[in-house]
């Protein structure tokens, strides 16, 4: 089952047999992932491009290794040794790396959009890996394929989502997909970390973590970043962790089989209490392997080789 | 047809048999370069270190790229992460470097004359990448492969060289291999730009961009670096555009099928003109591919391999 | 004879077996470096990751051509670009990067026992490519592997290590591995840079360079660091060099087919005089080579494929 499209710019748009051609791909990635001979062929003389105007490691790694594990050419171009100091503009310097012979070009940016207007000056097909507060799709793909294999479907799912929505690309871009597969989604943050109109994406919008958590079957949390912290959005940093951190007693109120997940680097003891991170509930890690499959499945569909 | 030299440090002292062969093995690997495998095994085993002193992002990506394409083992080693900050001499370094079995190594540096004195202490053949303001060959040998696969040769061919001939590498390894090819160049530029003696190297030196133009089939325009503005080379960015950037006018007294190129990273509406960069004439993306075929050319050869 | 352990975390505790399987190993796989191609595929498969949260040019490229020219799946990390700076730990950070199924994560840390920690939580073999001040063990098996070849074994052998022992990881990894294999350790530094208590490590112990060198099989220097200047270890670069620096002179106290050794980057002028770096008694730049070689062979062992 291919993919009907030529990149992967974002969830929206993306339909539930694109989703699940994804999964379909990543299944097979996943148990090459768990042998001793972790090496396929299928993307050999396809060059990936690694364009990250913004840095992260683990989506950079997680991008470089699905690529390398596919048997991909593959580089790797961070932007402090960019030609963006030397002032080309970026639509320049993309069709740049385009020109050299590029079959996918894997763009983070801080800057919402940057991706999709890009994409439309290049041959190579574009993976959106972040941009600003718009969307993460790979992210939000290795998300509900952990909760795929955890829980045996979507229908009838109840997913919180807490934390930072309001900045949020990982939110956005599952609650989108979420909503595609059939799972309901809750989103539960301070008012202050609350997109207005987001209630119009098709989802349950409160205040009160504990009516967010209530019955859920997934509770995700988002990280907190620091440099929110003194601009009025919350009091401070240890006030957020106490009224909005998911520690064991918050977390009583989902189902007892409730997955705990978080989309990385966590802030210990801010969002996310440890005793709740690392207990049994958590697919954490688990997400993160998904993660490199998930990955090589949307390579190997964007490049046709399915 | 090998190449009989073990490095390729600069255009000075390349022969026309030499320049020939590398776009012989130019022409294969871009061939390769327009199919859906880019992948061959010529440099299977072969050892390639990219040493960049000075950030340079296609320079770099186009050597891995060409590198990786062949089947070579391909390392990176930027100056912010070497033992340069350790206070270890440029020598030690590149012998520290060579030591490490190393068939290729591909060389920048903000000073000229480092390749050829590296050159002289290693086993591995070298590469200038770029040295200061003295040669940059491989970039001149993709211009020049560019001309002849739009031209079709360069017997009595005019081309314009424009902008700050004084401080371009490019200019200069341009020169001497459009020379060797029998091309006749015609370098222009402000006067404050021009190098003292540059006529001797066998162009026509003129500050008058029409004349320079006028009857050209090649117009190469040169960036011009922001960092010069303030040292009174020339009065301010917007004058510089204004007298001396090539536009849609200042075009038109070249032949009508003259190239436009330019190596990048280009600074749109100083040195060229938005209307000039896109327009039919512009071959400056089949540049950048250009480039990526001929170093696969230019490392074959050296290591033998044809 | 395969290593009887998952990680290589020091030369502590590496039996003599184990030494003498890595130098098998090591054997192998230089005789490979020599050759015109240095490619082969027993880790092809595996994915090794190298994580440098302490700049190391020459030990980051000296694993990652080991395990590319293994054919593993290699991926470097540098603390600039991590989540360190998100403010993740450092054990999440490692087992987020150890979930994208790594086989192999080598770890340099300027904190001493920084891989010790980390492998007790990680599925991957670690090796340790340098923690603080205490051990940095495929150096000591690249130094004592550039000895056995140079001398055929080390019964009896005198090893006079001179310079800054107190911080130094690789005397201290020598001291261990040397003392196992049967060679004879004298440590010789100025007072204020030897440790107190080294003496109990089973070496003579001296501040009498000429005492030290006397009579010896291999002089090794360590690189005196320039931050050490200012804070009252020893007066100034200057009279260090003139009092504890190796130059012919003092040389001349040991045997007259002494090896010189350094683990580099040296200071020429300080802690070794050029004509000793240079002469023909210096294996230094053959330590380069066989450090490849050794971490081939680490490689290969920790994996399981010997």
């Amino acid at each position: 089952m291919p993919l009907t499209q030529k990149n992967l710019l974002g969830m929206r748009g993306l339909s539930r047999e694109g989703i699940l051609a994804i999964f379909m791909a990543a299944d097979e990635n996943r148990r090459l992932l768990d042998t001793d001979h972790k090496k396929k062929d299928t993307l050999k003389g396809k060059t990936l491009l690694n364009v990250f105007y913004e840095n992260s490691t683990r989506t950079r790694i997680s991008f470089e290794l699905a690529g390398k594990c596919l048997g991909a050419t593959v580089v790797n171009m961070t932007a402090p040794s960019s030609s963006v100091q030397k002032g080309e503009n970026l639509v320049d310097t993309a069709k740049n790396l385009d020109a050299m012979a590029a079959d996918v070009m894997v763009i983070r940016h801080h800057s919402s959009g940057v991706p999709h207007i890009l994409s439309r000056h290049l041959k190579a097909a574009v993976v959106n890996a972040g941009d600003g507060m718009h969307e993460h799709p790979t992210q939000a793909l290795l998300d509900m394929y952990t909760i795929l294999k955890e829980k045996g479907g979507f229908d009838g799912l109840r997913v919180a989502i807490l934390g930072d929505i309001e900045h949020s690309r990982v939110a956005r871009s599952n609650l989108l997909g979420l909503s595609t597969m059939g799972a309901r989604v809750v989103i539960a943050a301070p008012a202050t970390l609350l997109p207005r109109d987001i209630h119009k994406m098709g989802c349950e919008v409160t205040c009160d973590m504990k009516a967010a958590v209530r019955e859920a079957d997934v509770v995700m949390t988002l990280r907190i970043q620091h440099e929110r912290q003194n601009v009025g959005l919350f009091p401070s940093v240890n006030e957020y962790a106490q009224q909005f951190g998911l520690g064991s007693e918050l977390l009583s109120y989902a189902k007892p089989d409730a997955l705990v997940m978080h989309p990385g680097p966590i802030n210990r003891g801010v969002e996310l209490m440890s005793e709740v991170a690392d207990g049994v509930q958590s697919v954490i890690l688990e997400q993160v392997t998904n993660g490199v499959a998930i990955r090589m499945g949307v390579l190997e569909l964007l490049c046709g080789v399915r």
